[in-house]
Formats: C-alpha cells, structure tokens, sequence
C-alpha cells in the first residue's frame, strides 16, 4: 500500500510520544523517518522505526537526554550525547557545526555516546538547506573484517559529502561496506545473485552469492582494502576527536547497537566564493558529467543525489510504498 | 641497484636547480620525491622525476610562482597556485591550514590552478608531523567514467585522512580508481591478471585482465558507483572552494595533466582534546585491528599506513630500489 507523507509523519509522531520523547523530537524524528522512506531510504526509516521505538523502551536510547559540551576551541568542540536520540543529536551537532561556519567560515563538531542517526545524508542535506557544504561520519558496531581478516572488527562507517545545488544537491551517503547485510537477505530472499563482489564464501572466494556472504559473515568492504583502510581511519577520527567509543568499544557494549562516535563539518563557503559562482562551477560539472556516454542503450548516468530528488517527487505524489504488516506493527505501537 | 636516500635527493635538487628552482624549492621538491621513493612509492618517487623536470621545461610547471590568496574568512581561505610547484604550492597550503587550524582549531585552505601535488599523503604526513589531524584531497585530468559510462569524465581525485601516532602515523591514501593505468600496465608486462575485478572488457563485463581493461579505457572506480559518486563530490568540493577547475576544466587545458584543485584540512585536535587521551583510543584501535583473525596462514593484518613505516626502514638501511636507466636518464638532465 501507499501512504501519504503526512500521515506516516503523524502516525510516527504518536508513537514516540507514546513512549516518552517530548513533543519537538517527535516531529523531529518522525519527520526525518517519513522522510527517509519518501525519499526511497526504506531500510532507515518506516522499517527500522519499531526498531528505534524497542530501543527506547529497553532504556538504550534515552529521549530525555541532549548533548552536554565537552570542550571547544574556536571552531571545534565536542559533546556527550548521552545516550540520546540518535537523530536528534545528530541534528543539534551538524546546527553547532553550522553556527560555528557562520562564525569561522568552518565548524567540527565530534559527538560521542549518541545513538544510530539512520541516514547519513539526512545531516548533509541538513547543512545544503542552509547553504552549507558538509561532511559527517559516524562509526558502528563491529560489522565487517578488515582487508584479510575473517572476524568483523570494523564499521561500515557511513560517510557524507554534500554540497548545495539550487536544481537538486550533490550529496554522497556511503557505507564502507559495498553491501549491508539487509541488501544481501533481501538478494536471498528473491533468490537473486548481487551485480558485483559482495563478500567471502566459506573457503574465502569473492563471490556475489549472498547466502555464502551471510553465512560466512564476511562482507566486502568498498574498493576491498581500500574501504576497509577508510573504515578504520573515519573510527579513528571519530573516536578520539569525541573521546568517545571506536568501533571495537561500541561493540563491547551488551545489546542492540548504541554509544557511537560521530563527527559533523560544516563550511559556510560563501563567505569567501560568491554563490553565483559556485553554483555556475557546479551546474557546469554535472552537466559534463550527465553528458557521459551511456555504457548500455538505455543505461542512465546520474549525479550523486539525483535519485533521490526524483524518488521524493515520485513518493510524494504517489504515496510512500509501505509494507502493511509493517505498518500494522507500528500503529500497535501507539 | 640500491641508492642512498641521501644521494637520491641531492641528485633530484640538483637537477631541479638546473632547470630553473630556486634553492629551497630544489631541496624541499627533492626531498619529497626522493622520499616517496624512499617509502615505496615509487611511481610517485623517482620514476616521475623526469616528467616533472619536462613539465618545468615546456612551462606547465612555474617554479617562480607560489600560491596567491584570492579570499579568506575566519577559518577558510582559497588561493591561486599560478601552476608553481605543485609539492611546494600544496605543502604551503596544508602549512596555511596548519596555522589556521592553530587559531581557530581547524583550518580548511581551497587552492586552484595547481600542478599535480604527486603522493597524496604528503600532506597528511606534514600535518602529522605538527600533530594535527588532516583531511585533503585533489582533482585531476578525466581518466576514469563514471558508473555505467564509457567515456572517462570523473577524475580519479586520491583523498587522504591521516592522524597522528607516536608509533607511526594512521593515513590513508586513496585514488578513486581501484588500480592506476600504471598498476594495470606492469601487470601487463609481468602477464599477470589483477587480484580484483579492474574494469571491463571491449564488451562491458567486468574483468580482471589489465590488458583488456587498458584496451577498454574503462578503468573501474573503487567500490563500482561508490567511488564514482564520492570522486564527483570530492571535485566539486575542490572546483567550488577554489573557484578553480573542475576535472571537466582541467581535461579542457592542452599538454599534460595541470591546473588542478586541491583542499587541505586541518585539524588541532589537541586544542580540545589530550594527547595522551586520543594516543590510548587510538592505540587501542590499532591493537584491537591487529589482533583480527587472518583469512589464511601468513597473512598479515596491517593498519593504514605501517608498511609504509616498514618500507622506509628498510629502504633506509638498504637503500632505495632504482632502476639503472631511470637514474641514468635522471643523470643526464642536470
């Protein structure tokens, strides 16, 4: 079934109010889940809500808590996010960062012992809608082996670049790991071979097949040990800039995933390059790069954040693609 | 044969001020490539001299011209290179967000019409070295498509992120191509086939065979669409903040590869954050990384950046590696 935006907003909204968060993260969190799922992010954000709602109840995720100053010196600072909505924190740290550009030109912000922020890109677009460019990244749970090993000891670590565009933003969301585990069960349930290297077989052979990944529990890292380096050192950042968890101390900690480190840059470009410059730069560079010569008849080349402009469009007249059982547990949840 | 990091370096200044250098861009220049070389970077070392010195030759390269400041605020500033140096322009420009950084807590510096800066993590080595985090990276001529294209127009734009440790720095270095055409062409020559898929084939399937991938001229970029997306963005960071060329600018200017952009970051963590605190987070990152399973007998787990260390120490032992003709030809140029 297809559901309006707004009524999955609301209906979101109840259920967490339902469970103990004030009113404003309500609309905060419910907006940017309805909003993952409207813009064809369904795995972060109608699918994973009942997730984030047990976390609340198991006491993992703390709605009361906001982050607490660490420290800070001009342009960077760090927070405690104490165990508080993911979401919510993330959103207060990238508007610090954004403060801190408005002031410096360019602002880090490092956030420790906070929750799962669901969509990476949600922070980016955050800083493009108010004419920033940023990056941000976040560490996991222990998820994926480094680049010869077999035992998972780093994150998939999603890492954002994003840059404003009047006709549509630029703006890259990438795990480190090539696919998540929820794209390789959704391949074996449809019974499907992955289009390229997903991970190891149990006699450690790549191989596209996901069933062999899944129950070798070796995923590939994006670009093999190239990920797997960008990985380790996006932990390593985030890490000891917050003092907060790495990867392997996130792991450590009983139950569902949660004290994550994080870091969020904001920079206020337009303080030195006029936009209309910029904008010219940049419309420039994704028009050379939509003129690429298709590889397959038909084949479409897109830019970064294309898809998801048109997605939003397509969900927002149609209705967000929900699945009813799914649904169905969610509104129990009220 | 095996040359001494110090003859190998006063060969190269020497060279370099045969052809125009100024003394303290000859050392420092020769210094770095030399160390390249030293540290098992080869094709970035001594094998590119020779292309450097043509480049100062034809006037690609203007060794009298050093970065000009177009703008700046707070925390940010963008510069012209003029096509000086492109080691010396960059290590003055990660030098600049040093400084920044050592006001404001980090620093971003953007810099265009640039020449080729050769190895990537010099820069974050040069922040390490200060104790400074680092993030920087560059655009280059069009040598890669983008996922599903054929015809090369995203570059493959190498990013670093490095932070510092007293037991050898954590960096890592990446071009956006899974392999260098370099790469591709020794093995090649050596009738090898690449260890992971390299591109595709004259009939758009993915191969592992260079010689067919050299033929397709589509080399493939790390991680398939996810290196393509993050090299576009990472261009368009660099073309904007600079006010420079974009990889699309850049394949437009005749003769070799120049007029490139670049950004440098820093960041003066130790303003916020203790040193002894962040060296124990990350220590035991490391340890933790090390202590993985390996997927065979003999296989070594490695962090980003330690066979670096390694190759250095033994290279400064035994010398570094050069070929015979490569020096001769070196030799003659001075």
């Amino acid at each position: 079934m297809r559901l309006h935006f707004d009524e999955v907003k609301s209906t979101l909204s109840q259920v967490l109010m339902a469970h103990g968060c004030a009113q404003e993260q309500c609309d905060e969190v419910a907006y940017e889940m309805a909003r993952n799922s409207l813009e064809g992010i369904y795995t972060h954000g109608i699918n994973r809500f009942a997730r984030l709602v047990r976390n609340i109840d198991e006491g993992i995720v703390k709605p009361g808590m906001m982050p607490v100053r660490i420290g800070g010196f001009g342009a960077i600072e760090n927070y405690d996010g104490g165990l508080g909505l993911g979401i919510t924190n993330a959103r207060i740290c990238m508007a610090r960062a954004m403060e801190l550009a408005c002031v410096h030109g360019i602002g880090l912000v490092a956030l420790r012992n906070t929750n799962h922020w669901l969509r990476a890109a949600t922070y980016g677009y955050q800083a493009c809608d108010g004419g920033m460019a940023a990056m941000c990244f976040t560490n996991t749970i222990p998820n994926m082996p480094t680049w010869g090993a077999t035992d998972s000891r780093i994150g998939n670590n999603p890492l954002v670049f994003a840059f404003p565009r009047k006709q549509g933003h630029v703006v890259v969301d990438m795990a480190m790991s090539q696919f998540s585990y929820g794209a390789l069960e959704l391949a074996r349930l449809e019974n499907r071979q992955m289009p390229v290297d997903a991970g190891f077989d149990m006699q450690g052979r790549l191989t596209r097949d996901p069933d062999q990944v899944i129950r070798s529990q070796r995923i590939l890292p994006t670009g093999y040990w190239k990920g797997a380096a960008l990985s380790f050192v996006l932990d390593v950042f985030a890490g000891c800039l917050s003092l907060g968890n790495t990867v392997a101390g996130v792991g450590r900690l009983e139950g569902d995933e949660h004290g994550v480190s994080q870091v969020f840059i904001a920079i206020d470009y337009q303080k030195i390059v006029p936009a209309d410059q910029a904008e010219t730069i940049l419309n420039n560079a994704v028009e050379d790069l939509l003129s690429s010569t298709p590889s397959r008849k038909g084949e479409r080349i897109v830019y970064t954040g294309q898809k998801t402009d048109e997605i939003r469009k397509e969900n927002l007249e149609k209705g967000i693609p929900v699945d009813e059982g799914i649904w169905a547990q969610i509104k129990a949840l009220a």
